[in-house]
């Protein structure tokens, strides 16, 4: 069976005010559509997987509004991290635990709060994807075709003449690379085999499971240790116990740099990490002027390219701003040149 | 006895939407001192006139309002005005009701929503007057030695010639002059006779009953029919049928334009009518980059010159303004360049 893991504990604290630690980005209709981006994640993949089989990890905070956001989801395929340990442990718990129930199960993992623009086509390269790895021992990676030399991303090197003979349109990796700087960025998309990491993979769980105790032995140990509570009583007590004592280390750094049989699927489906108020203003729909405006009752004069997104339908008025983000919620106010979007985090801090 | 007027029956929209139709300007507290433009003023009056002579003229809508700001006020001192009809119909109608309860009585009438620094200074000037309306017929309007060729403003034009014997800081009004244009007013404040008309009017209740049956007949005919429902049960009912009756006047136009013993009392007790949001500016405390912060949660990075007026304590950061307004209350929100203040009004149209 197909089970998807969509990862839900990020805190989005690039994007206050409109996400804060009480209410981060994934549960916000960020593009204002009526959906939260957590939900339109899981929209994306109906179809390709039940929702029963469909499992949330994320923060204890978040799993009251996981649960209130997602109904459809049963309660227990919330899993609830204690503490913040990255995304090596959150990949391992819930592989364990859905070791548990499916030993033979196939398995996407995909962020929360990215956004994708052509639904059809993510969901044939999922499929694709999903059944590369259901008949095989892949590890599978998404890459995005770069349409600027982005420096806030990692990126794939793809192996053109490793081909696959079961998919042609997937290929072996030569090797991931880091964040680069500009000038490496403008040398990669230059060339048409490096490709952007949107951190969606897709596995089976034996596959997986015997990464982590090739790689990982540590993180095998604890999880292993507890595949007799997994579905029980007993479950949210060990992991409270045990949690804590992972390495707070990346699934990137844990496995997929170290694994042997990975593969990527070169794609194009209109990706979006949704990262930066920049990124966010791209995807939205704009007025004449240029202006992203998240709200039915916002009113510029003399306003251009600018991102307004406030919460409700009350009256803004904005007049006389050029490049600005204005961001409001419950109360908090943000206003700021989107050219300075990087000190958000400087800005906000209490 | 000495009686306080207190008109508060405006909308203030000029500062929207810090003030709106709700909860305009003279019930917030604009300053950031704890107290309401209108207790502010009530106030002020401590010591010259008692709880029970203080009458506030208002809209219906406003009398909890006021009844929750002012609780120390009688509830039967609120008047409640049916509908809006300017100072004329308010200043009589609260002046027949005082004429009912004590005929020989001194009047002080102010509005509710302007800002007074030196209190001392003020009080010894509204003492001066009401000793002297008391003693004569006359109607006394403080001037305000202008600071600036404000064209925002009344001005009086005092007859320095024809000063008082009974109090020497007391002169004849000359003339009332309208808002005058820039060169007008760039001439008025080079001689030393020409006087912002503060609003402010002092006199006892036969001088102000008289010079309304002298000069308004048909407004006299109204409240002089009521003389003797008032302070009965049926007040209410009878303002309610007449009030609409009245013309929509000012008392300038109405009275002191008209009437014969008008006197003007200079003063300089640091008066501004929070007309502007650059005379809040002006008036407020201001930071090492001269902006004004109405709240204690206020970080700004690379901003100058702004009026930051924001309800409440939560969290607002301004990177990178220069002159502006940035106005927030109950999720409405006003961002403009405090150069296009006057534009305030179309912006805030629904």
């Amino acid at each position: 069976m197909n089970h998807l893991v969509i990862m839900a504990g990020g805190l989005g604290s690039r994007f206050w005010p409109m996400s804060t630690p009480d209410n981060p980005k994934q549960f916000i209709d960020v593009l204002g559509v009526g959906r939260s981006l957590m939900q339109l994640t899981y929209d994306r993949f109906k179809g390709i997987c039940d929702p029963e089989n469909v499992w949330i990890v994320t923060s204890a905070d978040y799993v009251a509004k996981v649960h209130e956001q997602l109904p459809e989801v049963p309660v227990g395929n919330i899993l609830s991290e204690p503490c913040r340990r990255n995304t090596a442990p959150c990949i391992a718990y819930v592989s364990y635990r859905i070791k548990a129930k499916d030993p033979k199960g196939n398995i996407v993992v995909t962020p929360s709060d990215h956004v994708v623009v052509n639904i059809q086509e993510f969901q044939r390269v999922i499929n694709g994807a999903m059944q590369f790895a259901g008949e095989t021992d892949a590890i599978v990676t998404l890459g995005m075709k770069p349409t600027r030399p982005e420096t806030g991303y990692g990126y794939i090197q793809a192996d053109l003449a490793a081909q696959s003979m079961r998919n042609k349109e997937i290929y072996q990796v030569e090797s991931f690379r880091e964040k680069p700087d500009l000038a490496t960025a403008e040398e990669y998309v230059k060339h048409n085999y490096y490709y952007w990491n949107a951190g969606i993979f897709i596995w089976n769980v034996s596959t997986i499971v015997n990464a982590f105790r090739m790689y990982q032995p540590a993180l095998n140990r604890i999880f292993e240790s507890m595949m007799d509570v997994y579905g029980t009583d007993q479950e949210q007590a060990a992991i409270n116990e045990h949690y804590g004592e992972c390495e707070n280390i990346s699934v990137d750094y844990a496995i997929l740099e170290k694994a042997e049989e990975i593969f990527v699927f070169p794609a194009d489906f209109g990706w979006s990490d949704l990262g930066t108020w920049g990124s966010l203003q791209t995807l939205s729909k704009k007025d004449a002027n240029n202006n992203s405006l998240i709200s039915d009752n916002i009113k510029t004069f003399e306003t251009t390219n600018c991102i307004i997104n406030v919460e409700g339908n009350k009256q803004v008025v904005v007049q006389g701003l050029d490049g600005y983000i204005v961001a409001q919620r419950d109360g908090r106010l943000l206003i700021c040149k989107l050219s300075e979007e990087q000190r958000i985090k400087e800005f906000s801090a209490e």
